[in-house]
């Protein structure tokens, strides 16, 4: 299970073994997808990519063909084989000191690369492409059966319209008490809205049963530290507000009096923004909300407050010396996987609607996909990220995590809306939720292609995994009529690599200067562990990695062109297991 | 002399005082210029940029304020101030030994960067703008009294419309024979024009002359090869064609027949592109002539061959052992400055009407102005890089070089033309021309505001060059009635930073494969410096550069609120004497 890593792979707990848990889930998206591999193209005429060592003799580097002419269909899938020791106590201080020092840093971060076939592909490989420094793709055509939200309009105004995109509410059932079948029962934003219209509860009142819900989850033996930053008056004075609001019969919208966490990386007034760390509100005082949250509160959302995370987002387990690990609400001796652990706990547990998490490498898929929760990771560019501590990037992005679906749409048509600066880059298409109403919408379904990567998908630590996500494209195919098509996205090892130094650099950059005037020694020896090695890129690797950006974008275009939707596993491990060690 | 070397402080020839020598000259420009320096800030609350290193104790690094809250009218001008160490023969070997060397290298390379105030600044403040990684700027209005040549038509109509915009050509007193006021009489391509159409002279008796001129400048002692690559008979070919097209009456456009020069990192068959290395074209082999060749082609321009420069364009010199260092033709004991050192003294010496080089950090600019022609830089993504072989990188353009800039404004309009995927991410405007045929036209430049960072401006090493260009602002402001404002333009020392660590780290990008792969040795010990430099620039150091870059196009953006163009000498010192150790 080791090979499953989608960040970096680093010392500390996450060189285990992992096994398998429960709710492995589909993935569908139309985003570049967390690393796998794919091998060396057998192309007459055309030097190999690969990955050994296996010399070619002086002036004859590998070289990729240029891109256009790549014959994706001849391309072989190659899995991915990463190395890194696990190491906790002494020895993984020991280590991290290693790593850290000026003179033998160098040489164990380049054995460890090595060994992990990174950045020596970067140095040793002709890429032809030029760079691309932004996910650039041409102007897209409408998609049908979708409706259009301007993302310069009222969040009030785009909630409102993206809820005249779903089907009718029914509230039958809904407020029934669960079954034996199902134990819990997620109340849906719908289920609240109705619930606080019609008299069945109050957002006073739902306020309580989370405020106890926190308290019981930090009491327990192991605690559960899915909040780091809470304050019980805070959430009441927001309840009361939105409580006077329904008994005057206005409330704002459908999410007035909804219940949403923040991940601590976000800005969210009264609270500061640590990104779990233990110092970063001395170095990064919190002044306003972050935009995505001043959107939300404009159409009455509640906040509960700053959910834990991997510290700075550096690793996907969401293991956190500083705070505690957040355990799995589906399994207490298990991970969520990060970084957003706390936001997709939180909502995995019931204990709020949603959250808006932080996602540049799968922090927001991975959580939710082992947490059994819904996770979007948005188009870069989509979602403003000013009031964002990862802002500083090419690929992070601020997008929801909810229980359902449909609470996904309603959170994200709220949330959504790019910032003048990135519409001059990246002009991104505008938000667009597919209507759900109209009597086409069954007809546009069989239209619908669904791409697979037959190879890719089933790369997973246990067939339960790929089993599971097969029985969901059956339901697309057999009931709503989908068509599933085969698809290959050459080039995975490479756009891992390439990934993880563009999002490592990037993040860095942004944290060098505290790095290095004494905030180092701060940090948990994980996040020290992945700076260490992230600090022994170079800027050539950097631009390396944007050359394959473009071949990237260009294989998955192409790939768009075939199919309108790519489906994988969101992860090849279900949720590992926490090694006592590691806490 | 040592502060205005304006691209890396390395060991080699360069490393010298340098002595003023003839023709200084004023620069106008609308893009950033060359390093220069600027100093510490004084705002109060805010904390200190600056050069020193003086310690803030931990967790206090430096941070700049937000760009947009800088008091520009505050900014103190600092120059720069470079150390290198000179060394040539056994010291320089020794030396870049040393650079790249596993163990040591980083050692010495990081004492180079302190001393030098680099990417030790890059790493340790606090720069609050993201990345921008091209430079973008809003949509513009478009300038009055001009005419925009869209990209998109063919490059003989324009260069047509462009001819059409000169004031009337007049041939009184263009071809009697030189007089002692003026011992040299450059042609300019309206005079080539006139001559093959009135029957002169043909472009194949020119061609004679240009072979001839090649040879006798070959055979001087010392030798002055401005030409690396030359074939006598591709040249007579080409010229023969014209002259049937001319005695056919029916020549393509006013460039039929004009001669032109190419720097030798831009694709112009039957020659290779070995941009003046031992090996490239092994590496790299020619197909086809680069976009910008193919442009002039069309409208019957004829290539005399390929043109001299300083290795890969590592260098401002122009000095190069594979091939022989090119002479000022102005001063034969004098460097070109580079890295279009064969291009500029083709140009001066009258070989030919112009020629097309690269320029990413002053290549064109610089020689242009020590060899006394027009060298133009041109607005970055307005050219198409397509066949030339730094093509990689966000700052770098082909670009003419001319006697005059008459001759500029119809080579640039043959040569301009943005390739498809530059528009998408730069939108650049479009190609504009004086329109100096226009009766508004003297009431235009009263309306121009030249602006000018008089510190900037008279950081010079001779006092020569400021008064020669401040000569050049009394013209603009006496005789056409321009205005001059003051301007300041902060953190220039900050740009020469940012801007080396870009365009040397795109540059590396593209040769590390093949660096990595044996062909170090295959380098000049000058390059290898420079790359062992560049190759110790992290990944941080490249976006925080990008950072910088934000900064950077807002305080040009600022200037430009203010004043139409900005005017600086183009470089701080005249053409420097070549050490006879540096050969």
């Amino acid at each position: 299970g080791r090979r499953h890593h989608h960040k970096t792979p680093l010392p500390g707990a996450r060189g285990r073994a992992l096994v398998p848990a429960a709710r492995p889930q589909l993935r569908i998206h139309s985003a570049p997808a967390p690393a796998r591999g794919e091998g060396p193209r057998n192309r007459p005429g055309t030097d190999q990519m690969g990955g050994g060592s296996g010399g070619r003799g002086k002036g004859m580097p590998r070289a990729m063909a240029p891109v256009e002419e790549v014959d994706v269909a001849a391309v072989r899938y190659k899995p991915a084989e990463l190395q890194a020791p696990h190491l906790t106590g002494f020895p993984l201080r020991a280590f991290v000191w290693l790593l850290e020092s000026p003179l033998l840093g160098p040489l164990v971060t380049s054995i460890l690369k090595k060994q992990n076939n990174m950045t020596q592909m970067l140095q040793h490989t002709v890429i032809p492409e030029r760079p691309m420094f932004y996910p650039e793709y041409p102007p897209q055509e409408p998609e049908r059966g979708v409706v259009t939200l301007g993302d310069d309009r009222d969040p009030v105004d785009r909630v409102e319209e993206a809820l005249s995109c779903l089907a009718p509410y029914d509230p039958s059932g809904r407020f029934t008490s669960a079954d034996e079948k199902n134990p819990f029962l997620y109340w849906k934003i719908r289920d609240f809205a109705y619930a606080y219209r019609s008299g069945i509860t109050t957002p006073s009142a739902v306020a309580e049963l989370v405020i106890a819900g926190v308290e019981e989850w930090n009491n327990k033996k192991p605690p559960m530290p899915m909040l780091i930053f809470f304050k019980a008056d805070d959430l009441r004075k927001q309840a009361d507000a939105s409580t006077k609001r329904f008994e005057k019969g206005s409330p704002i919208s459908v999410l007035d009096g909804i219940f949403f966490a923040v991940k601590d990386d976000i800005d969210c007034l009264p609270y500061p923004s640590k990104s779990a760390t233990t110092f970063f509100d001395e170095i990064r005082p919190v002044e306003k909300d972050a935009v995505a949250v001043s959107r939300l509160r404009k159409c009455g959302v509640i906040f509960i407050g700053k959910a834990n995370m991997h510290e700075l987002g550096l690793g996907v387990t969401g293991n956190n010396p500083n705070y505690g690990t957040v355990r799995n609400p589906h399994s207490v001796d298990r991970y969520t996987g990060g970084s957003s652990s706390g936001p997709a706990a939180l909502v995995s547990s019931g204990l709020c609607s949603g959250a808006i998490g932080t996602d540049g490498g799968g922090s927001v898929r991975i959580p939710s996909s082992l947490c059994g929760i819904v996770g979007l990771k948005t188009t870069f560019g989509r979602t403003d990220m000013t009031g964002v501590v990862c802002d500083a990037g090419t690929v992070e992005v601020a997008s929801p995590l909810t229980s359902s679906v449909e609470d996904s749409v309603l959170l994200y048509s709220a949330l959504a809306g790019s910032r003048p600066m990135d519409k001059l880059t990246l002009r991104p298409s505008l938000l667009c939720v597919p209507n759900l109403v109209s009597s086409e919408n069954s007809k546009i379904l069989q239209s619908v292609k669904v791409g697979k990567y037959t190879e890719w998908f089933h790369d997973v630590s246990d067939i339960e995994i790929s089993n599971t996500c097969e029985d969901a494209l059956s339901l697309l195919r057999n009931t709503f009529g989908c068509q599933i098509e085969e698809i290959i996205l050459p080039e995975l090892l490479e756009m891992r690599t390439a990934h993880l130094v563009t999002i490592g650099s990037e993040g860095f950059c942004q944290l060098n200067a505290h790095y290095q005037e004494g905030r180092r020694t701060e940090m948990t020896l994980d996040t020290r562990g992945s700076l260490a090695l992230i600090g022994s890129f170079t800027s050539a690797d950097y631009v390396a990695s944007q050359r394959l950006r473009r071949r990237m974008m260009y294989y998955h275009m192409e790939a768009f062109r075939k199919v309108d939707v790519i489906a994988t596993p969101t992860t090849g491990i279900t949720a590992p297991r926490i090694p006592p060690s590691a806490l």
